[in-house]
């Protein structure tokens, strides 16, 4: 099996970097650190195992790279857009692309434009990050739920599994992929936009009675959108999550994170879609919907009195 | 007719300053600038005509002041709960009680503890500042809108009117104060409360597409909410204010101004008691209670992440 990975950064630094090192035949899409790695290799500080690659296949241009089996991409979705053009140099019939993004509708979006393609999704839950060039920190987590969307040759996919779970990556196969992005969003949803607009970490959301309980709110208009989409979750996961978030450790979520780095945020597919998306199946989510204009206010950065 | 006013800020010294400018007998209770208006009186400058009063009845306790025929209460709602006792000496039976405060429930409030007391409210469409002393700074607007509570002796608020207007102060007479009262929530709710959330001006608010929406949304839920309690107000006021607020001046509201100076903000009676009344009666307003519980968050100083 051959892996392109597009998007090398604290998630696909990990995940590429890890398939890697079990010996898997790794291919990596790089931008600003591509000078940097075609000379050092990978260096991945892990939870698990620290470990380094003093020799990767790096790429700056992804005309340059091979036809791959399965295309991993590990882009902000932010950056979708690019995708299409970035994918075909790698795509031969039969070849799978894993989106390992955030949100909804990311697949939908890509097999409009790419007709042919065959796409699985996948939610990454890990804490990871990249201090400085051809550098990852993996802190905590890493489990990944795979899922298909129009996966024909479902063996390529069982063979990923393997592949992660051989090179010790928890990895469960998912029959629902909607439900899995659902389900994911049930917690970004709240803790993402909340943690940028009211500038703190999901410890202190999760401590404050009256902001647990907009937590709780909003966690349950992301439960009853997905219900009313046909996603069966249950009311109790919203309480669940809650409660695992005041266990976790002071945490500054990927868009707190992209918004400290003044980087754009992914406001558009985790927000705006599931947002729209239950607006279409009759489901209206007044607090979500405020939190998505929020963010996009902070987004324009036209707005702010004392800048 | 004797005057007693209550909260010598940029609202009481304006209204108070006027009403002895035109002859008026009136008695002013200070707090930090007792001192110095003893010595000095007040001086307020006023798109109007500016004026100085360089002797004023000043006092630094309720208790050494006379009993009035009115008195007019500035203070911030924020410290109700000291106005009883505040009021107590001032008070005599026929007494007035004009509670010139921000928000919904302030008259319920006082006439608990005060079961005894004619109550009126009202509400200053003022725009007035307080940069020193015994210094106020008139900027714009001015009209107050009157109601009764429980009065009984109609006839004083009859005279307070024509005090005012004697005073060229623009003066009505509402015969409904809930009426008043919840429509100048329409605007305080959503610009109050944004404002302070999204560290901006209400220009700012209103020229952002997606933000702007949200500003419409939530006065369509104070307008519901009314509706829902008994009180008509139209959906075309939303529409109508956010067109006066684009024509505006950029504004601070005054929540937003105390947020600004460190001092306490009226959540309780410009959001909490509007989203109880509503769900008293029925009537959810997911908006309104999201920005209550931020504005909560935020005045809880324990949460910030950089503090």
């Amino acid at each position: 099996m051959r892996y392109g990975v597009i998007g090398t950064g604290a998630l696909g630094g990990f995940y590429g970097g890890i398939l890697a090192r079990a010996g898997g035949d790794v291919h990596f899409l790089l931008r600003s650190d591509y000078e940097y790695v075609r000379e050092n290799g990978l260096r991945v500080d892990s939870v698990m195992d620290d470990f380094r690659l003093p020799s990767v296949n790096a790429y700056a241009s992804a005309d340059a790279m091979p036809e791959c089996d399965v295309v991993i991409v590990c882009l902000k979705t932010t950056e979708n857009s690019r995708l299409p053009d970035m994918l075909r140099p790698l795509l031969r019939p039969g070849s799978v692309i894993l989106l390992l993004q955030n949100g909804l509708g990311v697949e939908d979006d890509l097999a409009a434009r790419l007709p042919e393609a065959e796409i699985a999704g996948g939610l990454a839950f890990i804490c990871s990050q990249k201090p400085g060039p051809g550098h990852i920190r993996h802190l905590d987590y890493g489990k990944l739920d795979i899922g298909s969307y129009n996966v024909k040759n479902t063996a390529v996919l069982n063979q990923v599994i393997d592949d992660f779970r051989a090179a010790e990556v928890t990895t469960e196969l998912s029959d629902d992929l909607r439900l899995a992005r659902w389900r994911k969003l049930v917690w970004n949803v709240p803790f993402n936009g909340l943690t940028v607009v009211m500038n703190t970490t999901t410890n202190c959301l999760v401590a404050h009675d009256s902001m647990r309980r907009v937590v709780l709110e909003i966690m349950l208009e992301v439960i009853h959108g997905a219900n009313r989409c046909g996603v069966g979750l249950k009311e109790s996961l919203a309480q669940k999550m809650v409660d695992m978030t005041i266990e976790m450790i002071p945490y500054a979520p990927s868009m707190k994170l992209d918004y400290d780095n003044r980087r754009p945020m992914e406001i558009e597919y985790i927000y705006s879609r599931p947002v729209e998306t239950a607006a279409d199946a009759g489901f209206d989510m007044p607090k979500t919907a405020m939190l998505e204009s929020q963010l996009r206010f902070i987004e324009s950065g036209v707005k702010r009195r004392n800048e």
